[in-house]
């Protein structure tokens, strides 16, 4: 199952809206525990991971266990189920990390298995599932993807000096990182300001992408500049504006036909509902983001409850009190209202430290 | 040597104005490589490590190496030389790290060694024992002591909240680590604000301490109450305020009365002086320096380029843009400006993370 997990851990950012899933088939019998079939989600999200490993396997598959990171589909979509595959193939036992919640399964692979006689054992490594597919399972169950908030500072938390200057804080490795971690998400985001300021491109570089992440902007009066990186290259990665009924219907038909996506969604005190916001986006069918800021929308996030993790990379620098912030303002009076984050790790990147912290709840 | 500098490292904060050295003795010939005596320098400054690993050894140490984490003493002062003590024991070869640049010494402890025809290496582990000694080496190199600043925020970077309250940003085991670091430097020292505002006592607790560091209040007017923690136990543990003559003579007189120690340094423009403010303290013997704060202090010093190393106590919490600040104004006008530090740790303690950083030269 370990194999499996680190398989599937491939698929992630590339496999939305659906989940990436790892499969791996292994011998029993007198020729026990050699791997014959190794499978993930491929991207766009077919093949399935079972398919793959299945099609690796061929007849060997036979009376064989197949462990797999998440329920087998029941149900036929744009490919047969692959509940069908593993019983087809002839599998006698199938390790299964965690009951798919999607309604469309909800148990029925499970169930469809042990009808054709096929042992099934549930729940193996769970934790580690539920934490792999914390997007997809997000989406499902809350309608939320789930969100990754990058802050890049100085030891004294600043992104910038007062007059601006950010480049560069932290050093090649953390910067090679952070296009890693853009990769294992299915979008990047970012709110106008920062738009603005940096003209991002906000692509994958150097890493031999199969599929570029959505690229972001939350930005309700759709003032970005249409002639900026992302609106220049709107044709060639998708981008996608979130915005309000404020946007101008100029600003809207210029967007559009750079080949960008608008998605409208309400207003909440003149800038866009980010709860709406999240919403919109897991209903394209995002599960995973990851936000690159500025402060403010970070800070936004943060108050409405809707980032499950913090990745700050920390450079040895120090800017000083008159630089800018990392983060906006959080409205929290009391110190019992600040939010207390749980460390996951802690490492070295380059010249810089990289910690990575999860939000409660 | 490596033993011999894990023991040297006991003195830290214990030995000041000497250094903290270790010693370790071992047997050579027939019965080789035993280890038949250990010392570091003891509480006070005396008896010397040499001195300590000879008793220990006793006649044992006749034809034995012995390892030393600094050049031996050659100059009579409150104890005879450690020089003569290895010669009258017999030793048959010194293995040393560092020659003392203390100009009673400078190359004298090797040179009356080797003149009694014992074999002398000498640069064993010189980085390692240059970094342990890092504030005895600045004290008698550059007449200032070797500063650690500490800086303990959230991972945006605020200290408190906008109405001041900071009580815990850090968990527990963060501030028992910071004791520990207390009780390994000479004194601890902190600003008036963070004086007033805190009304710390500065002493450290629950460890066994023998000996406690001097505390130390920057306090240019010696407006810190008499009343307070400092002033109530100027007694029992040494209080030391660094003032201007902006000080009112009755505060003199009544700080004087607790028994704390007053030193006058000039003033930088209304403000403590801070460099003349450090080579007071050297002067009066102290060679390693934690500050505490609070974030002027810590800017003032960091400006005047007077911080060698940092502790960053880095707690998972977040309390946004009204927060007060870790750090005051630096000042940096261009990215170009911001010191720029160097990795030397990264530990989870408790439930924050502690990166230690070096100052640049």
């Amino acid at each position: 199952m370990r194999t499996a997990l680190a398989l599937a851990a491939r698929g992630l950012g590339n496999t939305w809206p659906n989940p990436a899933v790892g499969c791996v088939i292994v011998t029993r019998g007198s020729d026990a525990g050699r791997i014959v079939g190794r499978g993930w989600t491929q991207p766009g999200g077919r093949p399935h991971a079972e398919r793959r490993a299945l099609d690796q396997a061929g007849a060997v598959a036979r009376g064989a266990t197949a462990y797999v990171t998440l329920e087998p589909c029941a149900h036929h979509g744009h490919t047969p189920p692959c509940a069908e595959g593993l019983i087809a193939a002839g599998v006698a036992r199938v390790v299964s990390a965690l009951t798919d919640p999607d309604p469309r399964v909800g148990g029925r692979g499970h169930a469809m298995l042990r009808a054709a006689g096929i042992e099934v054992v549930e729940q193996v490594m769970a934790a580690e599932a539920r934490a792999l597919n914390a997007g997809f399972l997000k989406r499902v169950e809350q309608g939320l993807p789930f969100v990754t908030l990058k802050l890049a500072s100085t030891l004294d938390g600043r992104i910038a000096t007062h007059s601006g200057e950010s480049r560069w804080i932290t050093g090649p490795a953390a910067r090679r990182a952070v296009h890693a971690m853009r990769l294992a998400h299915d979008a990047v985001l970012v709110g106008s300001g920062t738009a603005r300021a940096d003209d991002p491109d906000l692509t994958v570089r150097d890493m031999g992408a199969v599929r570029q992440p959505v690229r972001i902007v939350i930005d309700s009066r759709l003032s970005h500049a249409l002639d900026s990186r992302l609106g220049r290259t709107a044709g060639q990665h998708p981008v996608w504006l979130v915005h309000t009924d404020a946007a101008p219907l100029a600003a809207r038909q210029g967007w559009s036909a750079t080949g960008a996506r608008l998605i409208a969604v309400p207003s909440d005190g003149g800038h866009v509902d980010l709860r709406a916001a999240m919403q919109a986006l897991a209903a394209e069918g995002l599960t995973r983001i990851f936000c690159e800021g500025g402060a403010d929308l970070a800070a936004g996030l943060i108050r409405a409850g809707l980032v499950d993790e913090l990745a700050q990379f920390s450079a040895g620098a120090l800017i000083g009190a008159e630089g800018r912030a990392a983060l906006g303002p959080l409205g929290c009076a009391a110190l019992a209202d600040a939010p207390r984050l749980t460390l996951l790790s802690a490492t070295p990147v380059g010249a810089d430290v990289l910690t990575r912290w999860s939000f409660p709840g």
